[in-house]
């Protein structure tokens, strides 16, 4: 039976652009196994899987039906445990936990006050209105506040970076020699950037940068062929 | 032949405070090994072992002589194999790096703001001068526009905190079930603010707090002595 991962889109089914639903979509290829992704806009979200999840990725393997990108990927290294591993040994899992809190609590913040707008703009419209509404509620400014920040908040990406680019100083991936999901989760934040905003807005010697050009030819470049 | 770590210390050579050395004294009592410490006032850190180090943990095992708390850390990874892993596998040697990059690009920088004044005024008197010129130049701040400003940066602290809370929620260590150097670095640097401030400024029921304790407990409770 196929595997079927739901993930978000805007108007363009063509470049769905979730940081969670890249991270799975990652990590399958990692993996190795075959599966069919289904784009869905913010509000097609509760009609698929007899609206099992208010959030995508959600991910159907034959009975099992999961949500939430790590639970996916911790299924994933249980139910496929012959494939490459994803954390390296049950203590990679607790660090790579750690990598999500930094993830999203330090550098999904810097993003999002880039690319807010951009994700509205490439939104169907029937998203825009919920999405505006929502965003607006949950970070206490309007859109055009925003806007007007966007310059200040590019010039404040590479300090949210800094714990990766130490890190980077020594070794070519979170996981060392090759990459983990750690990578998956930090490379996913920063290709909803890029599918969003058409850039990453760092400098391309940045060994951040260069790190994400790794991780744009993994799996033969299923990640770069999104733009 | 005896271990010796050289660490840091101010006035009161029982107190010795910097994290880059608690990380070590962690390390080697995970390691089951014995060492001596000899805790230096900054000035004196030239004067020993030939001035090989100007920066402490030194770190001496017969023939070997060590400086930087993670290149220790590798050393006694390597020499002392059958006793307990700081790293759970060479993939995290690449994830303790990261949790490295966050505590001293996100959190030591939240400490500093809170702990300088008190890292100061327990130095030695010799070291105060060479102390606070070195730091007023490095943070570009008056220690009085610091001290002025502590308030908000133990008000500040919780969020910089927040990625090792969102790990908190899943396991109890950053090594998973039981702690690992990244346990250390962590802990290093709370460990850090609780010698030179008395408290690490954080409500009880934080689980960042309740993960100190629980890290105070390790190794019959070799860092709660200090205090």
């Amino acid at each position: 039976m196929t595997m079927t991962l739901y993930s978000l889109c805007g108007a363009d089914a063509a470049r769905p652009f979730s940081p969670h639903c890249w991270k799975v979509v990652m990590a399958l290829h990692h993996k190795g196994l075959d599966f069919e992704e289904r784009p869905l806009a913010f509000t097609a979200i509760p009609t698929v899987e007899g609206g099992f999840s208010k959030t995508v990725p959600i991910f159907r393997d034959g009975q099992e039906l999961i949500s939430d990108s790590f639970r996916i990927a911790l299924y994933l290294e249980e139910a496929y445990p012959e494939q490459p591993s994803l954390f390296g040994g049950q203590g990679g899992v607790a660090a790579a936990r750690l990598v999500e809190g930094y993830s999203q609590h330090v550098v999904h913040g810097a993003i999002t006050k880039i690319a807010l707008v951009d994700i509205h703009d490439m939104l169907a419209p029937t998203d825009q209105a919920y999405f505006r509404k929502s965003r607006e509620e949950r970070l206490g400014r309007s859109f055009e506040e925003m806007a007007a920040g966007r310059d200040a908040a590019i010039a404040a990406l590479p300090a949210a970076l800094q714990p990766l680019r130490h890190m980077l100083a020594f070794h070519p991936f979170v996981g060392g020699a090759t990459p983990l999901f750690g990578d998956y989760i930090l490379f996913g934040a920063l290709q909803w950037l890029r599918i969003t905003t058409g850039a990453i807005h760092l400098p391309a010697d940045d060994p951040v940068s260069r790190w994400f050009e790794r991780c744009l030819e993994l799996h033969d470049g299923v990640a770069r062929a999104v733009a």
